[in-house]
């Protein structure tokens, strides 16, 4: 069982799981990976349903298939290790001058191919979009929950990236509070809206598009680019082209072409760095708010090849040691 | 060289230093080491400072030393590879809707000891006394540069927690803005205070030296404890029990107390973690403020045995497996 803690001085919550301490490990270093063995363990590879968590929610393969049983495209499950869980009440409460909630909240587990061998931009873009409708479907389903304030999407690949599993999945977390970095996010850009009377990543797509010296990769519906002032090297964000603030409201049509935009850039970054480890999140309004003109979704791609250290964890700046334009140099050498 | 470029988004600022890329690494996984070898080519070593950065400051062992000669306790040297570096104008511009920065500050080394084989914990309290002295006397020179607004002291131990170097050492940046990080502690405890008349900090060394169950080591001055709602497992502050504001107003007597407990504190972190990397944060007011009733200068430590992944990234909340009281027994079962 978790709780969450805040800190008074940041504000910042963090969830304490002793439980998560005890999760299987598969990832290791590259040069010690041995998948024939590996996959013996991995529950998340076809036909070792029991072994995983339960199953929320399956994209079937085969007519009339049966949960918990081999034949899907993709899988949800519920995470056997959740940092948070469902619980019927959310309790508050104080300890001294700090601040205190029970668990409350939902960890899911998204099982992207049933195959061990195939990782994210390896799938067909077909296969891709079943993923990205997996979220649409479960972020509905969950922010019915009246405790829910945010559900946040992402992924982690490889051991530097923070991954426990080899398996190609990415995960869901709904909490029962907004978190800091988007509740910062949009009083900036609320506040830039004030100002300006204009969206502020609406403006960061014209500048991109016009400029054009970090794009990675347009199609109709969406664009990415090397961020200018990202904070690690390689940093990639895809955006709509045009305004939306919420994710979960992406039409079947735009998920398939985010489904091919998010594939091509990804193996451009995967082949320019040697298959390095990445984080990937998807950045969206929390589940009570609604098409906000100043508020624009997107996806943050942070490659891990550098070291967060003291100078980051002590100021919030960062060092970033290749310039954006350099970096969509490499990457758009890579085809 | 380097220049600073603005998230609009988040409103950080992140440095970018092409030139950071081709600095020296010595720093291994603990498996890979070789000390013997790698003191071969150790620019901190004693006998090698015509090889490290130009010496700012030392500590001298030798009546009648001539600088970048051996004979010392602590150096302080001229970052050879700065992120940010001296320069006479601050240059800021717009880039299209970004904001740009040339790379003006300060970026200095402070080598602890002439040794390769001893790190901080193992020095004695008169050794890391001067350390400590030294930051002091660092600080007072660089805050009477107009264009600086912050001084950041740490120090990263380890691969794991970004040193590229193993000889041990601290690192001192200077910027030309006050850091996000430190904008948001003072904004928050601001706000404590206006509410409550009292520093949050006070208030947390308050109730933390009351309760006792997360206590790790306490002398006439300082109190270090496992922090409640810490990142990290093992994060452990240091704070003066007094209220104070400057971390460069410390006397010399309350020096040499810090010196004790973060001796006596980083060893037992080190034994109970087996030598684990960490990296090491000093918090305080920006160089133009001063004595204010509501901020409190400290220490942050933060052990990096967990990584950092996707949800912390998207949403800046944290997931922590160990509770503060739990690891708090555990540092304080290693005498």
């Amino acid at each position: 069982m978790s709780e969450l803690r805040k800190d008074p001085v940041s504000r910042r919550w963090v969830i304490f799981s002793p439980d998560r301490a005890h999760r299987p490990v598969d990832v290791k270093p590259k040069a010690e990976e041995n998948m024939q063995e590996d996959i013996k363990n991995c529950p998340f590879c076809e036909g070792k349903e029991k072994t995983s968590g339960a199953e929320i929610l399956a994209y079937d393969k085969v007519l009339g298939r049966k949960p918990n049983t081999p034949g899907w495209w993709v899988r949800v499950l519920e995470n056997k290790y959740p940092a948070l869980e469902s619980r019927e009440t959310l309790e508050k409460t104080a300890e001294g001058i700090y601040d205190w909630m029970n668990d409350l909240g939902r960890h899911e587990i998204i099982v992207e191919t049933p195959n061990h061998f195939i990782q994210l931009p390896e799938l067909t873009e077909e296969e891709i979009e079943k993923v990205l409708l997996s979220f649409k479907e479960r972020y509905y389903n969950i922010k019915n929950n009246p405790h829910i304030e945010y559900i946040l999407i992402f992924k982690n690949y490889g051991k530097e990236a923070g991954a426990s599993l080899q398996h190609s999945h990415s995960q869901l977390i709904a909490t029962p509070v907004v978190p800091n970095r988007i509740k910062e996010e949009i009083k900036n850009s609320h506040e830039y809206y004030t100002f300006r009377d204009r969206c502020i990543f609406c403006d960061i797509v014209t500048q991109e598009l016009s400029s054009k010296k970090r794009i990675i990769e347009e199609n109709q519906d969406f664009v990415s680019f090397v961020f200018y002032a990202g904070r690690f090297p390689y940093e990639t964000w895809i955006l709509p082209k045009e305004h939306a603030s919420n994710f979960e409201d992406t039409s079947i049509e735009k998920i398939r072409s985010l489904s091919e935009i998010l594939k091509k850039t990804l193996s451009k970054i995967q082949k320019a760095l040697n298959d390095t480890p990445y984080n990937l999140v998807f950045h969206t309004l929390p589940v009570k708010m609604k098409d906000k003109e100043y508020y624009h979704w997107h996806i943050e791609i942070m490659p891990k090849t550098t070291r967060v250290a003291g100078f980051e964890w002590g100021s919030g700046f960062y060092i970033n040691p290749i310039l954006p334009e350099d970096a969509a140099k490499i990457l758009n050498s890579m085809e």
